[in-house]
């Protein structure tokens, strides 16, 4: 058994530089913490390359670490290695998957995200996608890192249960079309309000939702088949953008 | 012009406490900070006692201070008085609204949160209310608390929209029953999908969602005229809360 209980191992410097963004991309690598979330990697075809757990930490019996290696830690090389205030004690090192060769195809029903900022609105919108059913999330490279530890905590798992990709948004507009698959922007000003389209869960769709401030990039908006919004009846400047894609979402897929 | 410089300052002192809830109950004034937030007091008609601001601050024109106290502190001071990492400079000391005399009625519609958690989801769900145009939002005694700053910062000033008011839910229950507006609770076990609903917006509605971890109380579900549920057409075990109480709300008011 591996037990590492110095701060200046070069493991340990290791994976507390994948809190960056910048080192996640170097190492093609990511941490994934907690009981919850390590349990969704570990049911996921995700590759790990180890399970750091912390000597003293008590594990759920419903782990299953048979295929998996284990590093043990002291506490003291956990509170680094974590990125929470309370640890569980139970990190995975996990290895970014190739993006899969996706195909839209027709009736499908895709999330895309234009340069939303923040990790959580990211994580929120990844999971709602996932609980609507929905094929994948396209992210455009302005983003929130999908691997940040932010936004994996807020997808709550569902990361590892539908392909999240970060792609030219454009590029995916004329595959859509070409399968005949509705796509949808959100804006206020030239959209419709949602309920006036029939949902035609059928024919599939792609809703793009777009940054916190500026909203849908207007050359996205421009190639769209329409652009909708969730109409405000009271007195609230806008909704929140992951709960205006969660209601879009719902009434779109029917 | 009043100006402090000192972090011994009683009132800087008694600023500071109202960090807590304790004190914020004991004293019955809270903060609001941010220029957004601060705008939306002012415009409210609640009592503001004085707006602290940081005499570097850059204020926007748009802040009408004819008719409130203003304090001016220095940076040093503001950083103490501040709950967030980069101040904005300006905090307004506000009084909790006494509980307005509300009556339901027939036809209005309401969300009834029970003990939720987390002031994020707690702001976030008043917001989308305010946005749904509802006509209040009533808060069990065990949610998060209202005049929290997380909880004042994610309602991005709908607090100052709609009456927000913390009362025993199931004294409501009776009154919304002897106003003919339908009650539904939110849960998974005994609920149907929401979809099974006609939504009916002429009866009014009141939606009663849940704690994070445990859903809505028994008790509270056994006096509803019916249970909803979101489905989940994909893996993810759940949605947030806020997720599905914005997707119920919208689709009831159809």
């Amino acid at each position: 058994m591996k037990m590492i209980d110095s701060l200046q191992n070069p493991s340990v410097k290791k994976w507390k530089k994948l809190h960056t963004k910048k080192e996640r991309e170097k190492t093609n690598t990511f941490l994934v913490e907690g009981f919850h979330l390590v349990e969704e990697a570990l049911k996921s075809d995700v590759e790990i390359t180890t399970i750091i757990v912390d000597q003293d930490a008590n594990l759920p019996r419903a782990l299953d670490f048979s295929n998996v290696s284990m590093t043990y830690v002291s506490n003291q090389v956990m509170r680094a290695i974590s990125e929470t205030e309370t640890p569980q004690g139970i990190i995975a090192v996990c290895k970014k998957q190739e993006t899969k060769d996706i195909s839209s195809g027709r009736g499908q029903k895709w999330l895309l995200l234009d340069r939303i900022q923040d990790p959580g609105n990211v994580g929120t919108m990844i999971r709602t996608a996932d609980a609507a059913g929905l094929d994948g999330v396209l992210l455009s490279p302005g983003c929130a890192d999908i691997y940040n530890a932010k936004t994996i905590r807020a997808t709550q798992g569902s990361l590892f249960h539908i392909p999240v990709v970060t792609a030219e948004l454009t590029t995916w507009l004329n595959t859509f079309k070409e399968d005949s698959v509705p796509v949808y922007g959100t804006a206020l000003e030239g959209g419709v309000p949602y309920q006036e389209m029939d949902s035609n869960p059928e024919r599939g769709f792609a809703l793009i939702v777009g940054n916190e401030g500026s909203g849908v990039d207007a050359s996205l908006l421009s190639q769209t088949d329409k652009n909708l919004y969730v109409p405000i009846y009271g007195k609230a400047e806008s909704l929140n953008v992951s709960l205006a894609a969660g209601i879009l979402l719902y009434y779109l897929r029917g």
